[in-house]
């Protein structure tokens, strides 16, 4: 309460709690009272407690998400993608593994993609990521194959065995995407699109969640709840790098919220050093920072031919550099005690 | 050029820029070459010319946007808004008039809304807010009265005169709200959303397209651009405040972007206060600046009985507030050189 | 406390908060325990809390600075800035006049300065702003002239009657800056040097502190609190930008920043359009939106050849720019409530 | 140059590069004209291009720093600390060892600050830090010993056999600093206070400097340019996160920041996780993220009792924490091709 506030101001408060059901406990100090309240929060939503007089600030204790915390479920959970059988392996994400995903940003051909997918796996990849629908910041720039994507997708993963994540863009699409893929993927722009987030909820379908450039974390954790809350707990978070005033790389990867993330959301998280950098030099450096820090899995961008893809080629990896990675993803996570998700899936 | 590319490093670059129509000039200097480029630019967005050898960066010159971008359409536009007639009066959003919009943040009621209308319009504006959509943070808050929402939008709208504009969220429900509103609002999660944009496009109703809280003003200028791209030029900016470090407002309102936008893009611009501040306190000051900076236009909370709102109670005006507002709102506009929308409309 | 914090934990929060002289009152919820502090917020700073066992968070709920506050000061402060005497006439900054600082970014000779003065005073400027110490962010960029700059300050400032504002970069060299001006400048990348602030503190001069580019307001206070404590209230705050994603503008105006001091503590604040947006064609609107929010004053770059100027040439005004800024300076502060300092100052 | 330009703007603006020594390409399109400038970086700082008429846009293609660019020297430096000798040992910090730094925030005591320098070394750090002048937010905050602090280490160190490391907050403390310590650090506060950076240039001392938590990788480089354009080159760059809006940390950590620096600049760079995190949590995994991304080394803040350190207390490590970050210090550098330093100091 503002140092102001008079107990009529104190009272009327208290009423307004005790009216919701909710516990309203006084503290009066020799300048400023401070009411703390318990009870159901979703009850105090109404309430606009910042509106009633002599209100100075109100704060929120608890969380506000439930189904994603880890305060209910407190072991971390894995996530598995795939159907199973030789065409198609299942693939665990989570805590005691390290998985590997990877693939061209789009899909612009089947050969393209074939050739994207094997560079994949012959690199560790246990995971197909490619993408059909492509949001693009300009109406002018190329917008993906749609449905035809999906089928190559769809036939490439078949092909090589891999489980395919591919993005869906719009709620009306999601049907189609699931017939094709094993996992959708919501991108960073569509983080706080609401009716795709219950759409994908309702698909059943493991879904594999980035951060919205510009969400803090718990905005991303409650976005998750949204499809969790439609009975769909098959959810993994995707960090991808945050929009800050530095501009040496497109985005600022927040290495921090993979721990944060793991210490209040039982949900897998991994990282996307691709999409954060935007840089291909600092794919490798990156995607090592992510196995140390305990990330779940890492998602990179490959390509044949960097110089003629038609989306985001600066930071696709190939060469040298997909070797190195390659590397990384063996040696690395013995260290942080996981097991690369490829020998898992090879002894299943 | 990065100072150790060879010849045949920038031999190349020109090459690949001729092969698609372009011309490149090339300036060598002791240290450094730089290529200027010259043709159209989404010839170049398949080159990926970062991926070429020898490149250290590539700068754009020329804007991304055309049909929205001043270049080619010098005189600022005025947007008109509703269709005419006693019960629905046309009203002005550009640059000779000063227009004010309010309305209720959500409809909860016939009775709210329209007590909020007639407060509204005896401060002096011309056009109805309120949402039926509400996207929410949380998925355990109120979204909004949806379809019923509409109707009481409409039927308010129709008996106050004032034109209504209210938020779309989702692609499948714009033939709804364009059947029931004047003027569908994009709001500041979706503008990135384009198939949203794409849809409003479509429906060739004015659109009142809101910043992204994360979004440089040439990304709103192109989400803008998705909707022109439809054939539809009615489209209204609105600066509603950006996510910066600053804890002490909800966002920070970017009053330069009204000065920025009108010097770049023939489309309105407007500013809401009560998103960006998100304290009551704060709207009255924050109108007054962006009448003063020479915004077209502002649109604001208010509701009847702010403590019992359903959402964002905390910022919605009345009572003391609001007439200092309606007062602002006649003296200062004609200080910069423009006339309120009121006095406009009542003299068709 | 976190919720599985025991009655141990409560206690040992309890037992060591009163053994600083806090007081501590229990809220138990069904989850959660929250514990409400009632004491002098310095004795709590040894005490860790965050590092106690069973501690999830701690909220500071009442103001970390005193003697800027409004809360014991509830009347806005006039700082008033001069000697007093034809030379040097006596200028107020505070609730009830307009003031209008103008000049050169720095100075270069005496003619530069006094043609900058004489522009700026025509215009209806009454303190003369310029910089003898210049910090750049090159070492190889001009740095000032020193205190043959600051000569050329007082000469011109006797010369036109104006108090002069000068920024003062190095706590050594607070002295010969005191000889020679009316008020210190501290810079935005000076604004946490505490000990320049207590060097300005000491001095006993009016302080002209501008608010550090990526400061909170309440870190911004808390510089203010670092002079204060040394006896020395005549502290004008002023707001230039802060540092966000958006590359349109060197810095975003925080145009709220405005209303939100003046809630919050007595200073005068005061805003520089010419910084915030390092463009000229934004100085004049960006000017009367400060005006308009309700501003203490304004400080502009003027130039009499910009082009040749040897810093932030590219923000200066001149010419049609300047009358436009003049006639706003005049006609705006009428309409909301405010004298302008150049019509307070000729009188007296 | 804007499309409005015309031939004689064109002109113009050669002119004026010309007679500074530059050369101007012109490069002429359709819609647009390109002015490519090559010649020195400094003779074009007076030209003021962005005044000139019809010029749109600058952009700088160059690094404006030298000295601590790779460009020109293009093999990775190493720094070494410490006088040598048995109470003394020089320890290298640069490409080829990983280089652990630790010890108190604050000096309390000579009892504190012997038993965290244990705590430290038994770790494996082979650097002590300590602070004896803290930069306080707060005024009313605890400030720091001063010179006693100073002794103190200067005592800890020589017992220890360790070199100590400490901040220095004003360019008149920089002598009695030089005397006690074998390495001065600049503060984040402090990265742009070009005074104390040209101090510290002149006492010939290794300078540890920290990233301004709001200033671009440039920025940052340019600070370092100040330091070694007085003659000093044994500058260490230190990543402690950046402001950002995301909460859950206090700053966050840009890890990304240590490729791009080893890309750019000779200069050794290292990592502090506790003051990027302020939580002791997310000291360890921060810590193997900095040792597998490439850091040179991490500095990392020990107390044997944080619940009474006079500074920042929640983010000290101790027991199992140390155990196990002493565990990654040992088994991470190997895995990315470093030595610890312990280890190539123990040898020497």
């Amino acid at each position: 309460m503002s140092p102001d506030a008079t107990d009529e101001d104190v009272a009327h408060v208290v009423e307004r709690v005790e009216s919701v059901g909710g516990e309203a406990f006084v503290s009066k100090g020799v300048v400023r009272t401070i009411i703390g309240l318990v009870g159901d929060l979703e009850s105090f939503h109404g309430l606009n407690l910042r509106t009633l007089r002599g209100v100075a600030d109100v704060h929120r204790i608890s969380d506000p998400y439930k189904l994603v915390s880890r305060q209910h479920h407190a072991e971390r959970s894995t996530v598995w993608v795939g159907k199973g059988g030789a065409g198609n392996k299942r693939v665990p994400i989570g805590p005691d593994t390290f998985t590997f995903m990877a693939g061209p940003c789009a899909v612009e051909s089947p050969e393209q993609t074939l050739e994207a997918a094997r560079m994949a796996q012959s690199a560790g990849a246990t995971i197909l990521r490619g993408g059909a629908y492509k949001p693009r910041t300009s109406p002018y720039a190329f917008q993906g194959l749609g449905v035809r994507g999906l089928e190559i997708l769809a036939d490439v993963g078949a092909a090589t065995g891999m489980p395919v994540v591919t993005e869906v863009v719009d709620a009306r699409d999601v049907p189609v995407v699931a017939e094709h893929a094993d996992m959708l993927q919501i991108g960073t722009r569509n983080m706080a699109n609401f009716g795709l987030l219950q759409a994908a909820g309702d698909s059943g379908m493991p879904v594999l969640l980035k951060r919205g450039m510009t969400a803090t974390i718990e905005e991303w954790l409650m976005a998750a709840e949204y499809i969790a809350q439609r009975g769909n707990l098959d959810v993994v978070l995707c960090e991808r790098g945050i929009r800050t005033f530095e501009p040496s790389t497109r985005n600022t990867l927040d290495i921090s919220a993979v721990p944060v993330v793991q210490a209040t959301s039982h949900l897998p998280v991994i990282v996307d050093p691709s999409h954060a950098a935007g840089r291909k030099d600092l794919v490798v450096p990156l995607s090592r920072a992510a196995i140390a820090v305990g990330a779940d899995g890492i998602i990179v961008d490959v390509h044949p031919d960097p110089e003629t893809a038609l989306c985001d080629g600066p930071q696709a990896l190939l060469g040298n550099d997909l070797r190195e990675l390659a590397q990384a993803c063996r040696r690395l996570p013995p260290v942080v005690g996981r097991v690369a998700s490829h020998e898992r899936v090879g002894h299943e």
